[in-house]
């Protein structure tokens, strides 16, 4: 299992595959974020996505599922997020890219309300198969304190 | 058709209106965000939440989609996102809950190395039923300018 006092600043995780799906990529867009270029080929020759692109919406959502398998093989106690720093769309995701993920751990600290947890920033940075970053994203994570009562 | 031109400095927007569906909840976590608070009222009940909460990516999402509804009634020429400055889930967001959306522009800039293409920064802030902030979100966006050569 793994709690706020095994998470420590500095460490680093590389992890996922996560195969992007045509028939994926229209279909949330479709529900969250009809915009052309990421509903059609067509639409998107006309922009400079070049062709069809997943919403950055998407990409953040599959990203999250990545790290959530990541997290749920360790035993993560986590406890969701107070929010992003920073988030990046840095390249366009197309249909038929692998994504995966690195993550850093930036800082970490007790909640002083909530002695059951503590907080942690994660440098997030998502690759294509090319090795190439398509997004990258600083956010805030809760998770679980081993001992309440500890100090560090 | 709303362009570059027709942003300016200090305009809000207040609309939307999006039931979150309990089922659309526990499918958009078994999909992208399997984290057992967005998945049942029982595990939800052991942590902070209470009782089953959105994904925060889920509320990203459907915010996401009144914002391009918002835009398609007004023929906004969107470009896509570069990415968000800071995003924040300040409360949970609970099936039954009704969102709603205000933007507002804090600045905008041309491209320099685009001419059809503008930038600006907007803050959005989504509410309950209950007039409760539940998120913030500073975020940039491109749009197709009406005039490349313009000076503005």
């Amino acid at each position: 299992m793994r709690y706020y006092e095994d998470m420590f600043v500095g460490q680093k995780r590389r992890f996922g595959s996560r195969l992007v799906a045509r028939d994926e990529v229209i279909a949330f867009a479709s529900h969250y974020d009809p915009q052309p270029f990421h509903l059609s080929d067509e639409a998107a020759a006309k922009t400079h996505f070049g062709r069809l692109s997943a919403s950055g919406w998407h990409t953040g959502a599959m990203v999250m599922r990545m790290l959530v398998d990541e997290q749920d093989a360790a035993g993560h106690q986590g406890l969701g997020s107070p929010g992003i720093d920073e988030l990046r769309w840095v390249r366009p995701v197309y249909p038929g890219d692998t994504l995966s993920v690195e993550t850093e751990v930036l800082d970490k600290r007790r909640s002083q309300s909530r002695p059951e947890m503590g907080l942690f920033t994660s440098a997030t940075r998502v690759f294509n198969q090319h090795g190439e970053v398509v997004m990258t994203m600083t956010a805030k994570a809760m998770i679980r304190t081993r001992d309440p009562d500890g100090a560090d």
